[in-house]
């Protein structure tokens, strides 16, 4: 058995059954394994960025890691912005790197380049295979580290690929569990008693279970729900809590963390500002209103049932529905785009929102929805809609998965559309076509520059010549369609949603 | 003036006058300060791919920096890759990355990453920028840095650019002159004298001033011209001298250099194989044939005038045109296409050809092309050529720009469509569509492998669905059109030859 077969049965051994790629010459040893090692299916993606968005919505619903086979340290560096987004979301990745031989790298070869500079900036664990006998071990520590700590990479020259793996059999190591912190339960709980609360939701705490054990706890305390901004995976609809979204801007984050006494964190962080803007705080709770119950890697779900038992929490709160919200008519502005998908996106579906703008009015108009999973843009890096949903439907293939998308994010990752085609993947992209990177009109707005000139108007504008998401979907193969009205949307997503297979919807909005 | 402001004017007085950007909250001021200051080309780019391999398509041409705004550390990510390929070709960039404020970036938002660790993988030179009075000091240094070393990246803090930048007007400083070594010229022109050789040419070597001084010193003492097998920019054509391109495989280019007693390297280093293979050496020339007249970096011209003048090759040689190729007729394949384009490109064009194994014949096929600026993908990057042809076109308005694209590598980099469409510049992209990652295939062939199994089989095709170049062309703006035959081909790049602005042709080859 040589080295890259080594590689691809102890991947298998470890429970990793994905393998999204695009490979160069550095990774053929690898590729020829996962052909003669039986198990692993191998998924091209035309560029790397999707391959590790799709990793990141893969590890987000199946809560284990996929590999990312990527060529040298380009390959790397094409997909770093994906891993950036899975580093802040807390998803578990395997990233394996074919390298240079290691005899041909002192030579400083093109393609040769700081690898480890680069994965340092994403990985939790990096390693540098030197032999072909050493490499099942490498792979099981770095699956184990990703497991625990998140992304892992491990870089593997050509030459171990391809020589003698010895008998190396590393047994699967058992993952250590979690534990919480008693003390911050106590805390906790001595707050939730004492005054007017909100408990901060994030991470394993935006679980189905961590969602009802919060409200329980909620409802006996008379605290409020809130969830970050930008969270990785949100249980939510049904009969679940409802929870408040952290607003985006600082001033408007402050004006309801300032109503409550406590800030309770609930697998999260203190919460900062996604920008640091003059006169306004990083931090979005104060020092002392700020009490940690678990934070992100600690027992989250222990953590709320310790503090449900101490309030005796044990009546299950089921919502009521909202407000009903009426299905819109006539043209398309994010009010209405996100009215008709929060009405119409079915039972366990998955939404993968990259919608900026459109997000937010997208959150509350979810809000009725029957059961779902919420996806997020979680590290700000935008482009990475189209590749999470991907990873998503090859995680869950009996689940729809509709991918809510700017235009602006969406043309960073095209290319996702032709692996989507590729694996028939249940995957519904509605582009929120506003030709714009309309964040930034908005910040112009806040900034008081009424009138921005024409390098500024260039620079945020999506328009001359528009975009046409029909020809870019169907050119990578995804039947396309646009609508400017709201029929028109209500129409083609009904149909779109009662086929299988991918399709795109451009939502062009007024 | 603030910060942003000075930096912009400081950017000006050194001869700046193209900004590649995707801007995102923390480059707004700068954005601003591009209409606020009168001068500068903001050029937006859906992706800072886009960005980073336009600037080095300019930079090629105009042998002087253009600048890329990039966006936090993700902005910087993204458009690694063809910094990556920039930093092989040698070209002067000007990295401006917006950074969080300087306060706020202790709360580690979102958005933030280690910058420094990225920017180093790629730059000569980094700094961070630290007040608003020292930036327009720190950009002049950028810009001496990036002009003598190739890429220097600033990195400029969201509250900098808004304070007060003083009165701080650094002097444009001097280009100081590279020299060469009279013992090196000694030397290779005893090494010439000697016995059969070969000049090895790369860099400024591949000017037209390097070319005919090679031509005249090759005719004195009999030795052969070579180029490197990815050369940044090569004058070729018209009644330029010649040169063989060596070989990719190295099995290939050392059946070609050990046909000579020294192989003299102007302009470049010992050449080295692209991948390291089992039995096969690093270096594709021995040490002992090995003779550097000049390095990249030093007075390339120089020293190739001083050779000259001391073997008196004062006599111009004017190349005959070679057998003449015949319009090719019928279904279309990498000959036939090359052959085509070799035949109707006009006089004076710039060719950026990413053409990978379609590649190798274009260098062939272009032999008795009229004058024109050759340019390649420089390190392996994939991705490089629709930026690089963009931001060619910018820097040579007049000159028609020829894009010869392979379909893998076009589809990492279709956004730089939308750029050409809305700038009207004047690129034909001609996409070689052979769907497939050929050269994969080609590595299967040499490594024995007579039959991939599945996996290798979808890892290196393209196919399943077929891309289709005419929608996605046009998706982002840009008149396109699909031929299958040699007939077809040459009526569709005639009409596009003949008219101004954007086209894409899809040269489907059986």
């Amino acid at each position: 058995m040589n080295g890259a077969q080594a590689l691809i049965t102890t991947a298998l051994n470890e429970g990793i059954e994905v393998c999204f790629a695009n490979p160069g010459t550095t990774e053929l040893p690898l590729v020829l394994a996962m052909d003669q090692v039986a198990g692993m299916r191998g998924i091209l993606c035309l560029h790397e960025n999707v391959a590790t968005g799709a990793a990141d919505g893969y590890g987000r619903m199946l809560t284990k890691p996929a590999m990312c086979l990527l060529h040298l340290g380009p390959g790397l560096a094409n997909g770093l912005t994906n891993l950036h987004n899975a580093r802040r979301a807390g998803t578990p990745i395997l990233n394996v790197i074919g390298e240079h031989a290691t005899w041909h790298r002192a030579a400083d070869p093109l393609l040769a380049s700081d690898i480890e500079g680069l994965a340092h900036t994403v990985s939790a664990y990096t390693k540098r295979n030197v032999d072909a006998a050493g490499i099942a071990s490498d792979l099981a520590e770095a699956v184990e580290r990703a497991r625990a700590e998140g992304i892992a990479t491990l870089i593997v020259p050509h030459d171990c690929q391809l020589g003698d793996a010895g008998d190396d059999r590393p047994h699967q190591r058992a993952i250590s569990k979690n534990s919480y912190s008693p003390a911050n339960v106590t805390a906790a709980t001595r707050a939730l008693k004492r005054g007017k609360s909100a408990i901060l939701l994030g991470g394993e705490g935006l679980s189905e279970t961590g969602m009802r054990l919060a409200g329980r706890i909620a409802a006996a305390a008379g605290a409020d729900l809130l969830c970050d901004t930008f969270f990785a995976r949100m249980e939510r609809g049904g009969d679940l809590p409802a929870a408040t979204r952290l607003p985006y801007f600082p001033d408007h984050a402050l004006a309801l963390t300032r109503r409550y006494e406590n800030v309770v964190l609930a697998g999260t962080r203190r919460p900062v500002a996604f920008f640091g803007y003059h006169e306004q705080p990083s931090y979005l709770t104060s020092e002392e209103q700020t009490v940690t119950l678990a934070a992100r890697g600690e027992d989250v779900l222990g953590a709320l049932e310790a503090v449900a038992a101490e309030l005796q929490a044990s009546q299950d709160v089921r919502r009521q529905p909202g407000k009903p919200i009426s299905m819109p008519r006539g043209g398309l502005d994010a009010q209405s785009v996100t009215a008709i998908i929060g009405l119409l996106q079915p039972e366990n579906c998955i939404v993968m929102d990259e919608a900026l703008t459109a997000g937010t009015p997208y959150f509350e108009a979810s809000r009725n929805a029957p059961r779902f999973s919420h996806l997020m843009l979680t590290g700000g890096a935008i482009g990475q809609g189209p590749g999470t949903a991907t990873g998503a439907a090859i995680a869950c293939p009996d689940r729809k998965v509709i991918n809510f998308e700017s235009d602006g994010c969406g043309a960073y990752s095209v290319q996702a559309f032709w692996t989507q085609a590729r694996e028939n993947l249940d995957v519904v992209t509605i582009i929120g076509s506003n030709r714009s990177y309309n964040i930034l009109n908005v910040e112009f707005e806040r900034a008081g520059v009424t009138a921005p000139g024409p390098v500024a108007r260039s620079m945020t504008g999506l328009d001359r010549p528009n975009l046409n998401w029909v020809k870019i979907g169907a050119g990578f193969g995804v039947p396309s369609v646009a609508v400017d009205s709201a029929e028109a949307l209500v129409r083609e997503l009904e149909k779109a949603l009662a086929e299988k297979g991918p399709r795109l919807i451009e939502a062009i909005m007024s």
